[in-house]
Parts: structure tokens; C-alpha cells; sequence
């Protein structure tokens, strides 16, 4: 039956006809699952490997606007939410994908957003396999806000964790700082800004699964989201007691995100990336994960930010420009809200 | 650090200290997971077993009231994905759970949530153990939306399906229908009702486990949720080709429930319902699975309503009261918006 409105009502969410129409055009005719049953049901080898453990995650997403340069909100969905069992050391295989959406909103939005989680999800070589939809009445949500869970395989021996970082360890990023943030700052509008900044939005598996081909003692990794790349640091010293120290002139910034944190006093350490991470590896494998990540797109730009120390435990500092340090805190308050 | 804060900021959803706080006051320190890492990893010896696989199931909920007599959306959260788990004959065992929080909702509240999500965990047998809040800004949400993610077994050997329901088979429901419907609807207040009725809001995962020892050829099973029983008569009867009859007298009601409905029009068979599945069996099976319901609390009410029959296929007919028959349809439109 084709779906003949152009949005979406609240009997979309009435677990009626409507409902089973929307899901059938919109969502399910795009991700495939099995068959329509209340459950995905999953056979993975990998996971019986002797010592293999499952890897699960969930995030919310409730971005604002939906759409913007570089990605939506169905493709950070995706991303996140790989990115989260890809910094475990986990190889992502299987999502799902809950949905609430306003009434009133678009279906060719819905439509949009749907395809570019698929586009992603592809790439990222994971399916999504079960999902729902709920629809709320106008005003009590805003638009739609996606919650993606994942399941994913860590293999045998693997074991990486914050508190597995020592001195001398260093510390890696595959690519610029906050430019995530810097989209969504300028994609709201609020400011007159002429560049368009597009997002870094990006699935990290296969980056990953180089990283840790070539670097097998990997300590920990960090994705750099919410409360940006401080934040990540500053969790990693507390959990592993160490101190860490990074170099302001190494810290790899888009001019354009320069520009707008120099203009709105923003400190890029704390802007939301969506698809850097933070690596720490032993001293000796440092070269070789760096050397790896440029061989995948999304690690064109690794380089080596800082290292672990022996310096005061739990405290990230940075040496300025000027030769100074300072203490990089984790965030205080919040940047910009609904920045994922 | 003590959270000093009654009420959600944005700065709770910030990624910074604030959110550190709430999440390790609110939620880690009831939900207990194993590490602070960003995916939990977790180890089953039965998804190993030769031929089993894993059930993987995501639900949103958006239900308001967030609290009503007989619940609240944390335990319909934690039950509505364990049952999603159970009907398909699979074992629960990990849930993670992603909180969307309107600024300014009372953290009182959460915690009550928190709660009452972890006492109807260790009631399923199952762990929470994952999660992630996001906040929006006031408006922008209705307090609070909480979707759950789910991961069971299913062992070896079973494989029930809507598809396998064959004419003879025996369709039983565990208890009253309509219950959670109608509590909602007089939680909300529009209608000056004196009954409190509460909601049927229950996890069936022990009682399915006791079904499928007593009635191991069990062929399909489904929670009648949003579009009540006959929804889910309708989908079985759709995917197995057959026709479904039933018997209005059979059909187990409270008072307060009929009252309500003979009041406002509304057909309890579409009424929601967050604690009452239905399961058809073969019926040589249908006295032991009835018995072995009634052993459970779940199931006291447990009764036969009707069977599969090499009637029109995909229709749903209900012998009435007075003898004759009628149609019993899908849901067109829906009755009551964020049932669950």
C-alpha cells in the first residue's frame, strides 16, 4: 500500500495500519531485516571464538538542526554508535535503531535520514537489524530524535581500557579538532558566518581495526564527542592515573574552526567531534599506528598530539604556543547543547 | 561530588562534569555496570551453544504519564523490551538504556525511574548494562523518553514464527486485556473516572520460559502492545496464512476495564496492553502450556480465547456474545497516542 501522506500523523505511531505502512515504505524496505518478526535473531562465528567477548553500546541522538553540512542526524546515529564499539576494539556487527518523531514532521525528511543511515551502515559493513518507531504529539519532541544501539565482537585477547595508559604511552588523533561543534554552530544560524563548516562525522571502524593490526598493545581510545577532545583526555587520566601532556602547536585545526573559536572565545579542545578519536599506544607502536591510520581516509590527518606522564596523576596539561603550560580541565557547563 | 542540582540542566547533557556527576549519582550507582568504559563487554556461555543465536530487539517509550498506577516508563521500558525478548522463546539477558531528558525534569524523578528500571531487572534476570542520557532544551521533549536495547539467546532447536501458526493450533492469553490502555487513559485525567485501575505492566520472560518447557512446539508468540490483541491476531494471521477465530466470551476482562470501555466506545481487543501476550501452540500441547502458564503470577489468568482455522486466510473473526460473527480488523488510526 503506498504511503499517501507527505507527514507524519499520530496514527503512524498507533501500532495500526498507518503504523505498519510507514514502517514497511520508509524504514523497512530500506534496512532489509530477516523477516518481521519482534526480535532480530543473529548468528556470529566470531563470537564463539574461545575468549571472543560481545561489545554493547547505546546512544541517544537528538541533534539540532537534523540536517546539516557533512551529515544528518540518521548518519551520526550510525557513526556514533560504531564509533562507540570501535574504540573498544570491538569489530561492529549489528545495530538497531529506535525512532520518536514529532508529529507533523516531513516523511521525505524521514526518508532522507533513513537512506544515510543505510549509506553508512554499508560502509561501515554493519546492519541494522531491528528497529522501532514511536510518534509523539506536536510540540512534546522536536522532530526526530534517534537512539541507535550496537553489538559488536572483540576478539580474543583483546583488552583495551582507560586504565591501561603509562607514562610514556602516546597519544594519537586521526584527524582535525571540533569541527563537529563548529558545524552545528554555524549550521543553527545564529551567527553570520560565511564558511560553511562542513561536520567530521565519520564511522572509525575500519580506521580502528588498522590501528590495531599495527599496533596489537594498543592502551586505549577515546571518540572525542561530547565535551571534546579535554574531556576524553581528562577521563583517560583519572582512570589510569597518570598525568598527559599535550602540545598546543600539534593539535590539528581547520583554519576556518580557528577562526570561530578565536571569534567566539570558544576553546576548540572542548568542541564535539563526531569522527576523531583519541589512541594512546605503547612508545614502540606509536610509528606504526600512525603509519596505519594514513592509510584509511578517515586517518588522513593522524598525528601525534602528546604522551602520558608521570606527572601529577589525573591532570591533563598543555604547553602553549609561548613555551607556558596550562591545565586543560574537563568541561565545565556545557558548549552548545544538542550538539549530537 | 554530591549532585546539588533538583532539576536537569542543560549542562547534564554537556559531556562534562556536570553530566560525569548525574550519570555516577543517578544511574551508574544503581545500574552498577562491570567498568566506565564506552561499551560494555560481556560474556555468554549459552550464545555459544551449537545452533543458538542472539536476539537483538529495540523499543522507544514515550508513555504519558511517566508514572501511573501500576508502573511508570522506566519499568515499561525495562518489561516492554524483556517481553520483545521472551515471545520470540529467547532468554534475556543484557539491556542498555538511553535516556532523552526535557530540562528541567526533577532529578527526584529520575531516580525514581532509576529504580524502579533496576528492580523490574533483577526481576527478569536481566542487567542493565549500558547506557546514555541526552538532555533537550525546555519543550523541545515531554520529560523524559527512555529507549531500551535488548541482547538474549535463543537456544538451539527453537525457532517459533508467526509463519509457522497451522489450522488446530490453540491460541491462549495469560491474563486480562486492556488493563495498561485503560489505566493510561484515566492517569491522563481527561475523564473523571473514581476506578483506579492499574496497568497490566509486567516482564514475561519466566512465564515464557515455563511455556516453552511444558509446550516446547510452541509455534508463534507476540505481546499484544500498541493495537492490542487484535493487532496481533491480525499480523499472526497475515504471516501464517490461516484464519484466526476467537470467542468474545472467552475473552478475559476486568469490570472497571469494561465499564471504561462501554463508557468512551472503545474496543478493549484494541486496547493496549504491557503485561498480556498471546501464544498459539499445537493442540496437542494447549492443556500443558495453559497448566504450565498458571504456575507463574503472570499467567493466574490464563485462558484459552480461540484457534487457528483453514478459514478466509489473514482474516480474524470473533464469535460474539449473542452467536454470530464479526470481523475483527487491524487498528485503523489509533485510540490513544504514547500508550507505552
Amino acid at each position: 500500500m503506498a504511503l499517501r501522506d507527505e507527514r507524519v500523523t499520530l496514527a503512524h505511531g498507533g501500532g495500526g495500519k498507518a503504523m505498519r505502512d510507514l514502517i514497511e515504505e520508509v524504514f523497512t524496505s530500506v534496512f532489509q531485516p530477516d523477516a518481521m518478526e519482534d526480535q532480530a535473531r543473529l548468528v556470529s562465528e566470531a563470537l564463539c571464538e574461545p575468549g571472543a567477548r560481545l561489545a554493547m553500546t547505546t546512544d541517544g541522538f537528538v541533534v539540532d538542526p537534523v540536517e546539516f553540512p557533512g551529515g544528518d542526524i540518521g548518519k551520526i546515529a550510525v557513526c556514533g554508535t560504531v564509533n562507540d564499539l570501535a574504540v573498544g576494539g570491538a569489530k561492529p556487527l549489528w545495530l538497531s535503531a529506535a525512532f520518536i518523531i514529532e508529529e507533523g514532521t516531513e516523511i521525505a525528511l524521514l526518508r532522507r535520514i533513513v537512506a544515510s543511515m543505510q549509506a553508512e551502515a554499508e560502509k561501515a559493513g554493519v546492519r541494522i537489524v531491528t528497529g522501532d518507531t514511536k510518534v509523539v504529539g506536536r510540540g512534546s519532541a522536536d522532530k526526530v530524535f534517534i537512539t541507535t544501539s550496537g553489538v559488536g565482537v572483540i576478539p580474543p585477547g583483546r583488552d583495551m581500557a582507560a586504565t591501561k595508559v603509562r607514562p610514556g604511552d602516546v597519544a594519537i588523533v586521526n584527524g582535525v579538532l571540533g569541527d563537529h561543534g563548529a558545524a552545528i554552530m554555524a549550521a543553527r544560524g545564529d551567527m553570520a558566518l560565511s564558511a560553511e563548516i562542513p561536520s567530521d562525522c565519520a564511522g572509525l571502524g575500519h580506521l580502528m581495526q588498522a590501528v590495531l593490526a599495527a599496533a596489537p598493545d594498543a592502551r586505549a581510545c577515546r571518540d572525542a564527542t561530547r565535551g571534546g577532545l579535554a574531556s576524553a583526555l581528562n577521563e583517560i587520566a583519572e582512570a589510569a592515573g597518570v598525568g598527559i601532556e599535550i602540545e598546543e602547536t600539534a593539535l590539528p585545526l581547520r583554519p576556518e574552526v580557528k577562526g570561530v573559536c578565536e571569534i567566539l572565545g570558544l576553546d576548540p579542545l572542548y568542541l564535539a567531534n563526531e569522527g576523531t578519536l583519541v589512541v594512546f599506544v605503547p612508545e614502540d607502536q606509536a610509528e606504526a599506528a600512525l603509519a596505519a591510520m594514513k592509510t584509511v581516509p578517515e586517518g588522513a590527518g593522524a598525528t601525534v598530539i602528546g604522551k602520558a606522564t608521570d606527572g601529577p596523576k589525573g591532570r591533563v596539561t598543555m604547553r602553549t604556543l609561548f613555551g607556558g603550560g596550562r591545565i586543560v580541565d574537563m568541561l565545565v557547563g556545557e558548549q552548545l547543547p544538542r550538539i549530537c
